[in-house]
C-alpha cells in the first residue's frame, strides 16, 4: 500500500465540527431524589444543551445511581478544567460521585495486542480506517511477528514482543513500556498470553478482552472443541473487561450463531471469527463512546 | 376451566405496592435548552424520586425533543389533579409541551378484535391471564363467532358482530357502540376487516394492527404466499399503529425467522404465527407501559 | 369451554390424504460405500417416491452414517409388517443397520409431565389443538394441581401425582404405571422434580426436557438468577433429551434472546418463558416427526 | 505490505489431500420415483462414497426436483471426462437432467467489481486471503480508482474502468474484454451502475449483487434513507443473482439487524455494511461450493 493511500483514508475522518463542543459526564452515587435535576441543572446553567441522557438505578431506595449524559456547549472551551471544577463544587461533592467527563473530540490512544489468529486485528483496524472506531491505534503488539505486515497497511506501529514460557515477567515488563503512561485503551484482540493481576491492575476497566466463546458457557481453552463435543445448536462470542480473575471480568456484549451437527470444529472455529470480530468491534466502539460503566463485576451499557 | 380457576389465575397477578406511587410523564415539544431541568426539577421540588428517564431528539438544534420520565411518590394521593395542574402551570407551558400524566396502576381498558385466526388472540389473553400484560381486557369482538369458546375460558365478554360486505358501516356502528367511551386500546389481533377512517379517527394511536409480513416488504393480502412466490430467506411480522392509511402507520415493533425453499406457504404461515404472536405482544406491553409516542408518521419506542 | 368448542377444535386437524402413504426410515450404521444407493434402489424396486432423503456421517472413511428417508407408496398397505421383513433382508443385516420405519399417519402416544410452571404446557396444547403438533396427548401429570383447569379446557385427562421428598418412589412409581407401556414419548414441560437413572432407563432418547437456561452456561437451580449475577448480554434455553446425568442429555434445540442490564431477575424470568415455550415446542415437534438421532453424547437433528 | 507477507498468506491455504478427489454432482429434472436410486447407483458402481446429499422437490407428483451430491474417489483421474460421459449414457439422458459435474479442488475464476464503498470488496479479499473462499480472484473492476490500493495489497489485478453516463456501452464493452471467456463469477461488491440486459445475459447465475436492503422491503437507490423515514425496527441486506429485471433477481441469502427510532440515516448505513459484508460472503461461499440452484426466479440454496 502506498503513502498516499494511507494518507486518503485518514482524510475520509471528516470530524463533525460540532465533536469539539460535545462533552460527556459520567456518573455514578448512591441513589437518591434530585440527582438528575442537579446534573440538567448544572449544564443548563451553564448554557450546556443536554443531547442524549441515560440512567440507571440499581434499585431507587438505596441502590446505586449511574448515568451518561451526553450534551453540547457552544465553544470548546466552556469545556475546559474550570467544567470539571464547577462540577465537583457545585454537584459532585454533595451527592458522593464517581464522575468523569469525557470529551467527545479526544480519541483514546489504544493499543491492540494479538497472537497468531489476525482477524479481530484486522477488523478493528478496518474500522478505524474507515472513521468508525473514533480512537487512535498507537501501536500493535504481538508475542509474534505475523502480524507486522497488517500494522504496516494501516500505519501502525508494530512491536514483536516474544513471550518466555518460563517467564513472562521481562514481556509483560516491556509491554507495560510500550504502554507508556498514556495509553488509555488496551484491546487483546486474540492476545493468548495470560496476563498477570499485577498487569491488568494498572489497567483496571481498559482491558478488553474477546473471549471465542459464549461465556460461560465454555470457559477455557479450546471453547470450539468444547462446543462440539457438547454438541451445542448455537455458537458465540463474548467480550469483556479483564481482571484478575481469568475469563471472569464485566461482560460487555455477547453474540451467538446458529450451528448443527454439520459443523466440524474447524467450521465452528470459521463461524465463530464472525461473530468475535463482530462482537469485539462493537464492545471497542461502546468504550470509546463511554457507553460502559462498570458495577459490582458487571457492565451497565448505555447503548 | 371452572370458575375456582379462574379466580386462582387472577390472583397471581399480585401488584407491586409501589405501582400506586408511580408516575410516567409522557412529553413532546420543541428541543431547546433546560427540558430535562425543568422537568426533573419540577419533580425533585415535589418530592418525587425519578426511576428511569428517557429522552430523544430528532435535531437538537431545532428539532423535536421526547421524554419518557417514570418515578415515584411518597403517596398515591400527590399524583390526583393537582399534580397536573402544577405541572401545566410551572413547566409544560413555558415549552409548549404535549403532554400527558399516567398512573402506573391504572390498567387501560382495552378491547381485543379477531377474526378466524385465533393464535394473536389467544397470546393475549394467555399473558393477560399470567399477569405479564397490564390491562383490563374488557372485551373480545369479532365477525365470526369461533373466538367465543376462548373468550369464556378467559372470562373475557364476548361479542358476534358480522359485518355486511355491501355496508360495512353498522357493524362499525355496533363495535364503536360497544367500545363506548372508556376504551383506551384496540388490538386487531388478526381482525381481516379494513377499518374506515371515520372509525380510525375515534382512536388515534389506540389501535394496534399485527400485520403478518415483515413491513413494507409485502403489504397487502396474502404476504406468505408473496414471500413463498419471491423466495425470500427471512419472513416477519410487524407491529404498527393503524392510520386511515392502510399498512402505512407507525411502525412500533418487527422481528423476522428464517426459511428456506423447503417451506411450503402452508408452513411459512405456521412460522409466521410465532413471530406474528410474540411481535404484538411485545408491542401491546409497551403501549400499555406508556413506551410508544408518534411522530411524524414513526414511533419513538422508549423500550 | 363447552364440549362443542372442543370438537370444533379437533375438527380443524384435518389430516392430509396423503400421510397415510407416507412412511419414514431413520437408519445408522457404519459408514461406507453404497448405503444410499441399497437403500434407494430398495425403495424404487417397491414403487416408492423418495421426497426427502437427508444424511450425515461423522467421518467418510470409518465412521458412523445416519439417514433419514421419507417417501410416499402408493396405498397405506404397502407399510405394513412385511416393508420392514423385506427391508431388514435385503438391506439392513449387510450394512448392519440399527434402524426403524415409522409411519407418518401415526400419532405418537405423549404424556406432559409438569409443575407449577403451565407455560411450557400450554404452548403445547395450544399448538397441539391447532393441528400443529402431530401427537396424540394422552395424560397430563403433575406434582400439583394447578395444571388441572388447563388440561380439561383441552379435554387431556389430568392426574396429580404428589411427591414425597424423603421418599420419591412411589412417586414414579405410580408415574410409571400411568405411563403403561405405550406412551412414545414423556415431555417434562417444567417438570421440576429430577427423575431417577432407573426411570430415565425406561425411556432412552424419548423424555424430552425444557432446561430453562442455554447449556452448559447456566447448569442446576436458578439460572436466571445466575444469568442476572454474571451479567449476561443473552439468556437463552434448551430442549435436551434426558438421560441419568441431569442436564448433560444430548441437545435438540437452543435459543437466545437479547437482554440487559436493565432487566431483573423477574423479567428474565418472563423473557425466558417466549424462548423456553418457543424451543420446547420446536423439540417436540421434530422428535415427533422423526428428525432426531442421537449419537454419542449429541443429536444429529435433520431440520 | 511486502511480497513476503502475501506470499506467507497464500500458503496458509493449505488443501486438503482429499478436495482433488472430491466431485459435486448438481442435478435438476422432471420429479420422478428412482432418481435418487439411480444417481448413487451409479456412483457406487464406480466406487464413488457418497459423503452428501441434498435434495429437493418442489412436488413429488409433477414437480421438479434438484439434488446435490458430494462424493469422493480413490484417484482423481476418475473424476475425468470420462466419468461425465458415463453419468450423460446412463443416468442423465434417462431423467432429462440439467446437469453439471463440479470438481471441489477447482477453484472458480472470479471477478470483484466495486463503485466507492470498499467495505464489501475487502471482506471477499480478507476472506479469500484466509483460505475461506476457495476461488481465484483474478482482477477488481471500478469505476473509480479508490480501490486500487486494496487490490494492491492483496496482490490483486485492478482495472480503472470509468462509466460515461451518457454512454455506458464502452464500459460495459471494456469490461466484458477483462472478464474474457474464462470467468466463472462476477460479484458486485457494491457496484453502482447498473448493468445492462445484454450484459447480464453473458453470466446468467454467475452475478452475484449485495442489495443493501432486506429485499423486496426497500428496492432501489437509498434503501437506508427509505427505511429511516418509514421507521422500520429492522434493517438488512440481501445477496441476490443478478437478472436483467433489477433488484428482482433470485435472492440468495438476507439477514437483518435490530434497529431503534435513534438511529440517523448515516448509523444505519454503518450498521448495514457489517450485514451486507457478512451476507455477501455467505452468499459468494455457497456458490463457490456450488450450493445453489436456481429455479422459477428463486434460489434452492443446499445449505
Amino acid at each position: 500500500m502506498t503513502g498516499d493511500a494511507r494518507i486518503r483514508r485518514g482524510r475520509t475522518r471528516v470530524e463533525s465540527p460540532s465533536l469539539a463542543r460535545t462533552g460527556r459526564l459520567l456518573v455514578a452515587c448512591p441513589d437518591k431524589p434530585g440527582i438528575v435535576a442537579a446534573v440538567t441543572g448544572f449544564l443548563y446553567h451553564r448554557g450546556a444543551n443536554v443531547t442524549t441522557l441515560q440512567e440507571y438505578s440499581t434499585d431507587p431506595e438505596g441502590g446505586r445511581f449511574f448515568m451518561r449524559v451526553e450534551f453540547t456547549v457552544s465553544t470548546p472551551t466552556e469545556l475546559d478544567a474550570g467544567f470539571e471544577a464547577a462540577f465537583e463544587a457545585t454537584v459532585a461533592g454533595r451527592y458522593e460521585m464517581a464522575w468523569r467527563l469525557s470529551r467527545a473530540a479526544h480519541r483514546k490512544r489504544t493499543v491492540v495486542l494479538v497472537s497468531k489468529h489476525d482477524h479481530a486485528l484486522l477488523e478493528l483496524l478496518w474500522r478505524h480506517a474507515r472513521g468508525e472506531l473514533h480512537a487512535d491505534i498507537t501501536a500493535v503488539i504481538s508475542n509474534h511477528e505475523d502480524a507486522a505486515a497488517h500494522a504496516a497497511e494501516f500505519g501502525v506501529p508494530f512491536h514483536h514482543v516474544p513471550v518466555d514460557k518460563g517467564d513472562k515477567g521481562p514481556a509483560e515488563a516491556r509491554i507495560l513500556e510500550l504502554l507508556g503512561d498514556d495509553t488509555e485503551l488496551v484491546v487483546l484482540a486474540r492476545y493468548m498470553q495470560i496476563l498477570s493481576a499485577d498487569f491488568v491492575r494498572h489497567f483496571p476497566s481498559r482491558i478488553i478482552n474477546i473471549h471465542h466463546s459464549f461465556l460461560p458457557a465454555f470457559v477455557g481453552a479450546n471453547p470450539y472443541h468444547q462446543a462440539h463435543v457438547r454438541g451445542v445448536k448455537l455458537i458465540g462470542a463474548t467480550a469483556h473487561y479483564v481482571t484478575a480473575d481469568l475469563d471472569q471480568g464485566p461482560i460487555i456484549e455477547q453474540d451467538v450463531t446458529r450451528v448443527s451437527h454439520r459443523h466440524s470444529p474447524e467450521e465452528l472455529v470459521r463461524l465463530g471469527r464472525s461473530i468475535e470480530r463482530e462482537v469485539l468491534a462493537r464492545a471497542v466502539q461502546w468504550h470509546l463512546e463511554d457507553r460502559v460503566l462498570v458495577h459490582d463485576g458487571k457492565t451497565v451499557a448505555f447503548t
